[in-house]
């Protein structure tokens, strides 16, 4: 294909040429990739190349190029980026004042935490942090915030986030579904649940066959008379979710329910409030049936950011432990001894579990569970009380206005925050709340209006409050509010539901009360922590990219961050044009038609996706296709997902070259022929690869009824300008922004996996909710749970547009590169990869290589050879890297004991230099032990990661010495060095001793 | 006293008790102040005091003590404090474009500089590098801008930023002055110098008795057709000083004047710009005659700020290395012989030299001479000079368009970016351009209007200006603009001034152009320093108190940072309101009448406070009264500032116990009589003592003639709300914002020293220019210097409000206090002084005490004993407190060989007893050298600092052990250790070896 490579590379002189002063629009791109042009040309002659075009046509199938240019604006240049999105920005309006609650409450982030965390690429840009040695900041920060939930819930056990409340209430009907044994298809709700918790809980359980039950949370039912159990036969039931307090601002006696249920084994989900819990009875006290307790730390300081990132929580019983789904932080000891935190359990998790893991998340919102975690170490549990007490006082005095007009009713009969008001008019009183620009909750039955207070409201707040409710007119000339000391008083704290039980009373959050302590804290677990500021992180699939200064501001301009997400959209158009934008530029980058935006990480889209593949074969009578095909190379996150969607996971081999056994493949079709719901493909693949059989592999499946082709988009970053799975045959893909579209990974979180498909997902399915509908619709009734409709398969987030804070960073990354950038990002982020697997060559085996012996934008080294030769595996080396500086690649995925490598475009020949080096030289120590050199128990690298405490002791007794250990090249220089702050983590002693909470203080970690 | 002890206690108990979880306006105070509720009564308890008005009541003298409250608006919470200032922001219209030129340009910061370097409290709050060992990252890029400006100007040594461009000319003169040791005293004046440099050259050179004269810097004189030394008698002149490219644009052949006046050993001073130098022949190519450069790096990526704080530079020839200003980095070894950096030449300097220093300059402007260094790091040399020609390019390009319209003649022959043009109607031009928001340099002779580019010019920009100069009013319809090729090719360097020479050709340069890469290098160095994040600063008479997060905010807003200094004030209502809130707090807290922000440093404040007095005593008509009177103990900025006011210094010795001997100063006053021109002394003193005679020995002063008394303001973190300057007797004093009142240290700078005043300072001096009257000038003629007037002193820096843009940081810290939490900060910083001084005293000798036994807020450790007993010294303890994790206390002042500790009120209980822990070890360790235990030249102390380049080594052959060298105290953690990163400094080598900027790469720094 001569012509075709004659095309692109003269495409491709000329954009370099143009390069002169005068274009400086295009300064960035330069500011984005690593290599300079010198460094290119060094690199594509190492390989053999002419030029970068040669490598790419050696590299990718001739029959999925694109032969075109993107057509996207021109690149533009970071302060035009800026001003532009400021402009996109200020069609929100931020002058309205939403007190709508359902889970989402202004707050006040405090400004330490803002900028030391939030804005701080220490802090964003690490990894999850599986390496735990490199990574004790932020696992210390996310065992505060496991601790502050457990105190708070007064529960046992939690994970380290979750992605949203509603999510996490799907989660927690999966643990009871799962805890009995998925005997008891059956599931409770209380219609006093928020709505979009409702509706996620539905559509989660429409796929695994879970049939769900409201029932009415009355008054007479939490104070047992009414009895549940008499409603509804609990033994049928595997578990049962309650709001507390509820959408309607109550807080209820949960003892009756919780004894029913309990006579009944069924399992209490609590859905609760952090800060309420601060004064009322916390769930764990209810005794041993209410067993699992959810919500969102979102008021612990982080900003509404319209519906996202936030944190959610999952708390439960000891009992319920292993099925916990994300992660867990523990404690375990090192190998000196030590106590050391580290991820406990992965055996539970999707990456190891794959379709029986206990859920399919994989990412959680690991920045911002440590924001929420600091705001209560800054505020300390007294500090707590005092804004709950304050807003809680608040509440009251307006329940007792409001109820002076006696054209109100007020129905929340023990209101925390909330309260809920039967009206004379509510179109009344929602003209008068605009007239003020407040935003109210208008409920659908055209009666009751909502109102939830928080930390922000201000007395003129209140003013305005009960002059809408026409409570008090002549108020507003009387001036300052007076609170009567009976309100509190009498207040919930008064009553039986008030909380006795201290909390929190551990010396952490007892101490960094002052600022300068505060940030001298978080100082020091950032620098614990390996992240993108310190050297590249290889991980092989995670696309470690930069994430540019300039994408990253805008996320907390007021104008994204403060706004609630069920604000009416004629409040947002900012946000409305900015995902519009967003979404016209992924299509083109991916070649689909439509994307939605819900989905708040890579699993909650390969979810999402897979449920609009159902849903169109069940509009397309092909409901019974079940079966997912899926390479066993696959993420583990794959099979759990099918498995979540409702299909059965059959595996797909590969032959030993790496690529799909085409013929496997066509057995299994034919096998199963109209079972096949789809094939869940990963290009280019695990391996590294891009396969050339990838459009014949796509025609097969189309050739096989209405079977779709799922393409799982996290190697998106090897393919961006150069080919788009929409043209060679997928059609459904979720992308991971955290990945190509350069949202950081936030040390574990967030992340965002909106799903892209082709149009006859969207025409046929009803799938998407065109941006339009949505638009009315929520002009008429805020409340997303209301865009349920005919076909549609439900909700999959809390949030309309999932995370949508960070959609901005996605949309400015694409509009600094422009198409040809970003095509350029790709085409580096193969040679880079490249130019490391030729580097590399002579010193380790790679395992697969393309037909032209090229490999994708990441490779696989195999290292299992020296099990046999040095006893040592690819945790061995992984370990020593972290001496040498570096985080270490992937180990052992998608092939157990390996390496996968993937330096994205942003790494620069010396930092790929710098690692090849350290690699070769861990080589060289391993043909030391093959040779004898050295001792196969004690070495460099079994040894490894050497910390301070073990080179600076007075004790050394290691065949080797400390400058091997800790020095062992010339780069790695005693006045930079970023060491391991604690020794190899002994992970069995972590799982079978679990402690998932802060340790009493000893010397050791504070 | 009881009566007065009684209301005030009685007050104070009344402010404790208000707090609870209602008042949360206050809570700042509890964020600020460092020691808890619980913390203040222990230490009260071990000092042997019932509370904390019991202090202060011991401490300050009850006969100058203020017994009401200040009259301040109540404390704000950090919320409404945002959204107040925001809202004061917005009062500063930002819609204007600005290009004024006269040496402020807009410019882009680059984001990843702006949010890790300015945003970063890792850079802002460390203090300027004296303890190098824990300051190589900032010592690391000082030298690199070092480095710059050298190159750029081809000269040979340069210091490490100096205040602004204006101050850096009188600088030059002041050198010029003392090369011809101060025979020389006429200094020439190019009249195409900028106005406001003029200004403060003439200011300067007054005090000095230097005649200034000023020549027509025409192109004849240039060219050499009229030859200055026809003109002139140069072999008079000790220096001359142009501006290249002047202030009307034009770049001129240096080399007639150089000639000549090397001919006769006139020193020429060129001012010049960084920017035009990428493309011009720098002044050091001018052969030997061209010895000084000075000019700004403001347009190499910092805001304009409304003027400051930006980074002015002075570079020049070897000859005059000993006469250099300021502070210089040089290269030395450290004690194992690695190369290493640190402050070089500090013999030159005031606090060694005090009236025989070269300038009375301590603070500088580090913080944003790193940010200039970065912005050319980030650029290169390639980038740098493709921002030039854009700019020219452009320039050109507007030239020939405005030269279009006939009504035009553009006077400026070979101007770089600036234009000065003969219009017909200035005012129909000043109109039109108002029409668009756009702001231009209108000449006072109502006939020339200026204009000049930068990198922020956009193709609309330059459409509307051609619009106003009606050039090509058809311009418009055109569209895009065209840059013909002959513009460039025409340019500058096609013409013999065009540079010929490489610059900027190290490594360092051609390195860090990606984000990824320079993100690292600035992480890199920032985690080699002691900042505020790491550990407390004790730093005597420095006041390293929080600088809180909310308080800086601010100061990154557009609304503050986009302002030129030169703007009408009708765009800039925001900064005047702001400013006169200040003002009045300012004078509510010192009990001044007025205060005046030119002064943008604190040598800056005393120079000008003194100026002040000079002039009250010449309206007095008591001009000949020309003795400053400085008590020993003060800083040695005092009498250089005083030697520069052209005051003659006589010394007031002190009593053993520290207090000024009354009748010294009486002998002294009748001896002097009317020769006294003031008393500057410091209070509390610098001893740490409040002395109880300072009313009587202010009524003394007074006493004799007109003599005045200046207070030294560096010490009013001790009276805060707690006693009043200006009501015990001080006529004039300059406050040090960057201690007292929250603007963080910068690593050095920037500082802001404006001066306070009495009233008969204000009215009968007229030196202080009423702000109202400022206003109306500045709508007349936006120009500074048209200020001056009848009996006014002069200029003393070239913005009107010196560093305006950090102002909002001292106003938000006075607002979130309020006056009960500011005093409150006073009384904790004396409370934390007592407190370590008593937990100190059985190992150390406190030097000083008040009355009562107490001290102020800091005091003096005596450890000039073990000189004698060890062979330790003070800065063998302070060496050794960097083993510890501490910066060291300030040595050596006032009283040579001992430490002066000043804890200040953000630190907490847990931090003070944590520093007094390691110095007790330390004084365990000197008593182990005192009884033989351990060797008197290799021990700890001796030895200290330990790097880990020491303590890692194999080789350990030291008397005591590893552990004991890096890891003394349980709280010093392997995992948390903040290590020096060079072994103890070699001074002498540095200074004899002087190099002061970029070392060739070695594997050492690189």
């Amino acid at each position: 294909n001569q012509s075709l490579y004659r095309v692109l590379s003269a495409h491709r002189q000329s954009v370099d040429q143009r390069r002169t002063y005068r274009n400086y629009n295009e300064a960035f791109i330069g500011r984005h990739i690593g290599p300079r042009d010198a460094d290119k040309k060094v690199m594509l002659e190492t390989l053999g190349f002419k030029n970068i075009e040669e490598l790419i046509s050696a590299t990718i199938p001739q029959n999925i190029r694109l032969t075109r240019d993107l057509k996207l604006t021109n690149p533009m240049c970071e302060t035009d980026i800026l001003k532009r999105l400021q402009s996109i920005a200020d069609l929100n309006n931020i002058k309205w004042r939403t007190f709508m609650g359902m889970g989402y409450y202004n707050c006040v982030t405090p400004t330490p935490i803002l900028r030391n965390i939030f804005e701080n690429p220490g802090w964003t840009t690490p990894y999850t942090p599986y390496q735990a040695e490199i990574a004790q900041g932020r696992l210390e920060s996310l065992l505060n915030y496991q601790t502050m939930i457990c105190e708070l819930t007064a529960l046992d056990i939690t994970n380290a986030s979750l992605l949203d409340e509603g999510t996490a209430a799907a989660e927690a009907m999966q643990m009871c579904f799962r805890h009995h044994k998925e005997k008891r298809n059956k599931f409770l709700v209380s219609n006093n649940a928020h709505p979009q918790t409702m509706a996620i809980v539905k559509t989660r359980a429409h796929a695994l066959d879970i049939q769900v039950d409201a029932f009415d949370g009355t008054k007479d039912v939490f104070d047992g008379r009414t009895k549940l159990g008499d409603l509804f036969d609990l033994s049928q039931y595997c578990g049962v979710l309650v709001n507390f307090p509820d959408t309607n601002g109550n807080v209820d006696n949960l003892t009756s329910i919780v004894e029913q249920s309990k006579a009944k084994e069924c399992i209490v989900v609590v859905a609760t409030d952090l800060l309420a819990l601060t004064m009322i009875k916390p769930p764990g006290e209810y005794g041993p049936g209410c067993d699992i307790a959810i919500g969102t730390a979102q008021r612990f300081g982080i900003p509404l950011n319209y519906g996202g990132p936030h944190a959610a929580f999952l708390a439960c019983r000891d009992y319920l432990t292993r099925l916990i789904p994300g992660r867990v932080v523990g404690l375990t000891k090192d190998a000196q001894g030590n106590q050391a935190l580290r991820l406990a359990l992965q055996t539970r998790e999707q990456h190891i579990r794959r379709d029986k893991a206990t859920s399919n998340i994989c990412t959680a919102q690991a920045l911002l569970a440590n924001m929420s975690a600091m705001y209560a170490i800054y505020h300390g549990p007294k500090g707590l009380k005092d804004i709950a007490k304050l807003i809680h006082e608040k509440t009251l005095y307006l329940a007792r206005k409001i109820a002076e007009n006696e054209d109100n009713r007020v129905v929340t009969y023990m209101p925390f925050d909330t309260l809920k008001v039967v009206v004379k008019h509510q179109k009344y009183i929602r003209s008068k709340a605009e007239a003020r620009h407040i935003n109210l909750r208008y409920y659908p039955d055209g009666k009751h209006v909502g109102v939830s207070l928080d930390e922000t409201v201000t007395d003129q707040d209140l003013k305005d409050l009960v002059w809408i409710f026409g409570a008090h007119e002549e108020y507003e000339k009387t001036g300052e509010i007076k609170f009567e000391d009976d309100l509190l008083e009498n207040g919930i704290e008064s009553t039986p539901l008030g909380r006795k039980s201290e909390f929190l009373t551990h010396p952490l959050f007892n101490t960094y009360h002052s600022e300068m302590k505060l940030v001298r804290y978080m100082k020091r677990l950032e620098n614990k922590d390996i992240s993108l500021v310190h050297s590249m992180i290889p991980l092989g699939s995670c696309t470690m990219k930069l994430n540019a200064t300039t994408e990253m501001i805008p996320s907390s301009w007021p104008h994204f961050a403060s706004l609630h997400p069920y604000q009416p959209p004629s409040q947002t158009k900012g946000y409305q044009l900015m995902i519009n934008e967003l979404e016209n530029d992924l299509c083109q980058l991916t070649g689909y038609d439509n994307v939605s935006f819900q989905p708040n990480s890579g699993a909650q889209g390969e979810y999402a996706g897979l449920r609009v593949i159902k849903s169109y074969l069940e509009y397309q009578n092909e409901g019974h296709r079940d079966i997912c095909l899926i390479p066993v190379s696959a993420h583990g996150t794959n099979p759990a997902s099918a498995h979540m969607a409702g299909m059965r996971v059959e595996a797909i081999l590969v032959q030993k070259d790496g690529k799909i056994d085409i013929n496997y493949l066509k057995e299994k079709l034919s096998k199963f022929s109209d079972r096949i719901a789809c094939l869940m493909v990963t290009y280019p693949s695990t391996f590294g690869v891009f396969e050339e059989s990838i459009m014949e592999i796509c025609d097969l499946i189309h050739s096989c009824g209405s079977a779709q082709v799922y393409l799982d988009g996290a190697n998106m970053n090897a393919q961006v300008g150069l080919c788009r799975p929409g043209d060679y045959g997928s059609d459904v893909s979720h992308l991971n922004l955290h990945k190509t579209f350069c949202i950081p990974h936030g040390g574990g979180g967030p992340g965002m996996g909106p799903i892209a498909v082709k149009k006859h997902c969207i025409i046929t399915s009803q799938y998407m909710i065109y941006r339009y509908l949505i638009q009315i619709m929520l002009l008429i009734i805020p409340l997303i749970v209301t865009f349920v409709h005919h076909n549609h398969f439900g909700t999959v987030s809390a949030a309309p547009w999932g995370s949508a804070a960070i959609l901005p960073i996605s949309w400015a990354y694409i509009k600094l590169m422009g198409g040809q950038g970003l095509r350029h990002a790709s085409e580096v982020a193969i040679l880079n990869a490249n130019y490391m697997s030729v580097k590399l060559k002579d010193a380790y085996k790679v395992l697969y290589r393309g037909v032209n012996g090229t490999v994708a934008h990441e490779f696989i080294l195999d290292v299992r050879d020296f099990k046999k030769t040095a006893g040592v595996e690819a945790m061995d080396i992984a370990k020593r890297l972290q001496d040498y500086g570096f985080h270490a690649p992937t180990v052992s995925f998608p092939v157990a004991n390996t390496l996968m490598i993937e330096p994205t475009e942003s790494e620069d020949k010396q930092e790929l230099d710098r690692f090849c080096d350290a690699m070769i030289r861990i080589r060289s120590e391993i043909r030391d032990i093959e040779t004898g050199l050295m001792d196969r128990k004690v070495n460099p690298l079994k040894c490894a990661p050497h910390t301070q405490r073990v080179i600076c002791s007075s004790d050394w007794n290691r065949p080797y010495t400390r400058e091997m250990a800790a020095f062992p090249a010339s780069y790695i220089k005693p006045e930079t060095k970023m060491w391991p702050t604690v020794g190899r983590i002994d992970d069995i002693y972590g799982d079978t001793h679990l402690f998932c909470t802060c340790p009493p203080v000893t010397d050791q970690l504070y």
